[in-house]
């Protein structure tokens, strides 16, 4: 059905896409392209696509489906470049906001005479970025987010490539579930974004309190390591996600701060039990 | 030269010890004491000890070292009544917060005449407790903190005593570093109780925003799982930290609450590139 797949930008997650599919049985061609010739190249010699195609939008075309997975700017760029895209072409994502590309996706896509536009976003990462940092097993007990519109009123054609690529996103080994999209961005602001800038404030403050004495870092030991480690995320990626996420993780940001402020006024009172006993809560299976 | 170890307090920590000391080869005698049965049996059952000893007291009168692996205020209360301990003898604690251990270990211990008592920290810990999640590797490549102090004057046999649980220590696989108590307590608000106390708020919030709806727990993947995995962590433990470390707890608390702050007013600024490459500094090898 899929003869062939365009990955548009080569990357942590696009690389990884690429080895997933091949690890999960796909046999088409898949093409790469990426702003850098480095990542590409990697992608290329793990095997995460066979060849290149020269731009995003020939990428496209020459595709069955394509995957953008580029910052989220750079998608809402790209999808505006697209739109002339026919009916026999499926384009998905891998933004971690979903709002503003789902509202690009109607506006520009999903019509009988356009190309379908399937919105999508696997819980999946790492803390370093880049293609040296792919994985076939990334998305292997992953949720994968779909903020899809049952409205949409697509060819049939793309309608089935979309049917398509859920089947093989289980086939990588995540589950699929759909959200709407501004419930999406709601609910990742509290389970993803929340952790990020959290872990990002932790290590920035550690950073000016015993930056100084990397001997002192070790003393914290694996609880430590644990609460920082996505300290190391880059900026690039996130500040994509801080400007198209704005309000939902102020929000986030806020009530994580109240309550910080609420365990800080209640250390000898039981208060404290409180919280302890509400947090246990979260972590029981 | 140590022909026996008392180990009073049989929960993870203490049995813990137990495993670690016959992992590294000690071959004399190891007895347990246990506030509750089921622990102590567990600890006989595993070998961390091989045999009971009727209470504490008698524990430390019998033995070369005792090793206090209980809460701290049930430290500080168990210090009290082994003051009358002669010079023949050695204990050393796991307490958390060392101030209030290390002043009671100058008022009650460390003369010629009676027993050397060494503060002692190791940095090693799970989310759960219990003398069935010990491990005999949990001290490997941790730091063990003693706030001992140069001026006290120790006997002869306690000094030596002192020595050997330092050689102990370092055959488990830890690291010793000393610090002043001050000065101990002080930096482990920062990369021991903060991130805790951190978890435990990130926690409590989100089983209060999205608790309800299991399926979104998974959504958060990896990352969200790792920033409030210690938000199992039993009150009962960090109940005396929080009470023997309230200002420097209360000083960690507030400048991550302004951080936060600062991160939340600046999503949309180059104060949180700012922020970001501050946080990858922390993480930086």
């Amino acid at each position: 059905m899929i003869s062939r797949i365009a990955i548009l930008g080569t990357g942590l997650l696009g690389t990884s896409v690429g080895l997933a599919l091949r690890a999960a049985g796909f046999k088409g061609s898949i093409v790469g392209w990426n702003r850098g010739p480095i990542g590409a190249h990697y992608a290329l010699e793990c095997g995460a696509i066979d060849g290149f195609t020269p731009d995003a939008i020939t990428g496209v075309r020459e595709a069955d489906i394509s995957v953008l997975a580029i910052p989220i700017f750079a998608t809402l760029d790209l999808m505006e470049q697209l739109s002339e895209i026919g009916p026999e072409h499926l384009i998905t994502d891998v933004g971690s906001t979903k709002v503003q590309i789902t509202l690009a996706a109607k506006r520009l896509f999903n019509t009988l005479e356009r190309a379908g536009f399937l919105p999508g976003h696997p819980m999946a990462g790492k803390e370093r970025g880049g293609a040296d940092h792919a994985d076939a097993t990334l998305f292997r007990g992953a949720v994968w987010l779909f903020t899809d519109d049952p409205d949409w009123k697509r060819s049939e054609r793309t309608a089935t490539l979309a049917r398509d690529w859920r089947e093989w996103v289980t086939k990588m080994g995540a589950k699929t579930l759909d959200l709407d999209a501004a419930r999406h961005d709601e609910l990742v602001a509290w389970v993803s974004h929340l952790p990020q800038f959290t872990a990002t404030a932790l290590s920035a403050l550690l950073e000016e309190e015993v930056g100084d004495a990397p001997e002192l870092k070790d003393v914290g030991g694996r609880a430590l390591r644990e609460m920082t480690r996505l300290g190391a995320s880059p900026f690039s990626m996130w500040r994509d996600i801080a400007h198209t996420n704005t309000e939902a993780v102020e929000r986030a940001l806020l009530a994580l701060e109240q309550r910080l402020a609420y365990l800080r006024e209640n250390l000898r009172t039981p208060g404290l039990r409180d919280e302890f006993e509400q947090a246990n809560k979260f972590r029981r299976e």
